[in-house]
């Protein structure tokens, strides 16, 4: 196994708080560094690590993780590695091609360094927001540079493993274009339909749903901070969004030619959900393998506080494992509904198990 | 009160046999009919009401709803009006001002008609999937003609009340516009981003985090259903999405000038991040009202039969209201991390009513 004793964290931020939480509760020593002195006390009450400057080793560290903002990070690293900071380095940035080109131009390492980026994000930002499990079960790229040695692989990636992500090796250029597809895609997406609702009446959001909350949620994120992730994917987003652009022309075409009467242009509306569809299913399930199909179960319940205890403990009774759950609230009324999801094979035992217990369960839906 | 004892609901799809059954829970006298023998059968296996045909009643019911395909709701509507079924009738379709067009075009009778428009989709069709609670808190727009008489708006509007609706009055044409905003183009967005990711490398999805999923959930609905909705309200929808390319355009003209150097073209990228933020925040909360800033508190529990159910027990002994609930899992380890919704002024009892009896609670984030 590899030696993971004693890892430097520099900037601690959301990422590079919550990996040092994470490595604390492994029993990794941690040494911090922010230049924001009000940051690095915060992480340090959290218990996140010593500061750096108060640490009494003189030797380098196993790894050091440099967590600043992208726009920052070469400079960083180049200044670690000439300090002599740790035996390896790696570092957060969400963009890898740019960063690395940047490091390169510094007269950086490219031996010790081995880019990272753990896809644990969230929409709030600052050390207060970190959490020791912002990385369980998610993947986390490293994109080591032709120059990387094997032993700086090892190192990052048992780093990641120990946070709890999912390491997945990756050339930095394909992690570009995957995350302008699988992150930044999504993000500004989200944002231009966001930004139509600026112009609706009041009314016209009464009428919102589930929907447009789910498509919206993204836009809620920093416009500072990811600006700069944009702008740093530039060149494989702009391509992608021609993409999509094209996509949005055509299927404006066509509902105008099928408002003026030519209904086979609605095949072309329909190719586009088609592929829509197609394109989500390869989505993989939040699992990691293939996505599970789990069979929900709505159940009322009353919107009053141990109501949700009484059903955990029917189901319990049950000896059935609730996979997920989610609650609908009732505006006015006294009653709220649960969707418990279960392994299919689980949901007879459950639903039975529910009724017979006094539960108003709902018939399961059985087509998709 | 208005009188709602007796009503007739044709078309025993998913949102027809919603009514029915929330209807007859509500002790309403309900006649199902549908021109398809083996959906009519379920409907009324389910408990949705007895058929039409079987019915002894001879005089026409309260009020009839049109719950069928919206190519075929204006042939329907006459017929049943022409039959006399009903006193008072409205439909389910999800456009308006082309359904009132081409009814006024059949000649029906547009005093007792009021079109309405319940927003309780779910990405599952069919009678199986239907359920009383589908309407519970969700908005129902009620539309009426300018022809409607206030006895037919009164009916209809207490119809969406009995079956849990929020009935929300608006003109046709303001409705289509609603849903092209809060409805279609969030279908669409989700669509044109999902087709994105047939290109995609498999390695690219296994970066997908929660963010794609959110974004990509609506493209999972049928296309050929979607197809109808979209090409029905064809103009208003066209002229958002040339919105939204317009939009999209600057933002890949900006990223290209940003590539080549431009660092002010960078304030473009940040103003349509800007306007989306401001955007989301103009839709209103779960509940209807402005949206409650309920605080999440992260709890680690044992991935295993009844412990979320111990977890809720804990929660209930600090008589504290979970709003919301969801559960993240961590692939390959023994435990999961609940994120608990709560009223901000609930959270530290909450919180320190969890750590007292030994749960691992993590410090919840104090800024936005």
């Amino acid at each position: 196994m590899t030696r993971l004793d004693r890892v430097v964290v520099i900037g601690t931020g959301l990422i590079g708080t919550s990996i040092a939480l994470a490595l604390r509760h492994e029993g990794v020593e941690v040494c911090l560094h922010d230049r924001d002195d009000a940051s690095l006390r915060l992480a340090v009450a959290l218990g996140a690590g010593i500061p750096l400057a108060s640490s009494e080793h003189t030797g380098p560290a196993d790894v050091a993780i440099i967590a600043v903002p992208p726009a920052v990070a070469p400079a960083t690293l180049k200044s670690a590695q000439d300090e002599g900071v740790a035996e390896v380095y790696t570092d957060t940035a969400s963009v890898k091609t740019h960063l690395v080109r940047r490091a390169a131009a510094l007269g950086c390492d490219m031996t010790t360094f081995v880019p990272g980026h753990p896809m644990g994000g969230r929409e709030r930002t600052g050390p207060a927001a970190a959490q020791a499990d912002l990385f369980l079960g998610r993947p986390w790229a490293l994109c080591p540079t032709p120059d990387s040695t094997p032993h700086s692989l090892a190192v990052v990636d048992e780093l990641a493993r120990r946070c709890g992500g999912r390491p997945i090796v990756m050339d930095a250029h394909d992690h570009d274009q995957a995350v302008a597809l699988v992150s930044h895609l999504p993000h500004a997406i989200s944002a231009a339909m966001s930004a139509r609702l600026l112009g609706a009446g009041s009314h016209s959001l009464d009428l919102s749903g589930q929907g447009v909350r789910d498509v919206s949620r993204l836009a809620g994120g920093s416009p500072a901070m990811w600006t700069e992730i944009l702008v740093q994917n530039a060149e494989p987003l702009a391509s992608v969004f021609d993409a999509v652009i094209d996509d949005l022309h055509t299927l404006a075409q066509a509902l105008r030619k099928v408002s003026a009467g030519d209904d086979p242009s609605a095949d072309v509306v329909r190719d586009l959900l088609e592929r829509g569809r197609a394109g989500r299913e390869l989505i993989p399930g939040k699992h990691g393998g293939p996505a599970t199909d789990y069979v929900v179960l709505p159940v009322v319940i009353p919107d009053e506080p141990g109501a949700l205890a009484r059903l955990f403990s029917a189901a319990q009774e049950s000896n059935v494992n609730i996979e997920d759950v989610s609650l609908d609230h009732s505006p006015g009324l006294p009653v709220a509904v649960a969707h418990l999801s279960v392994h299919p094979d689980s949901l007879a035992s459950l639903s039975e198990g529910l009724a017979k217990r006094g539960w108003m369960v709902h018939t399961p839906p059985s087509d998709r």
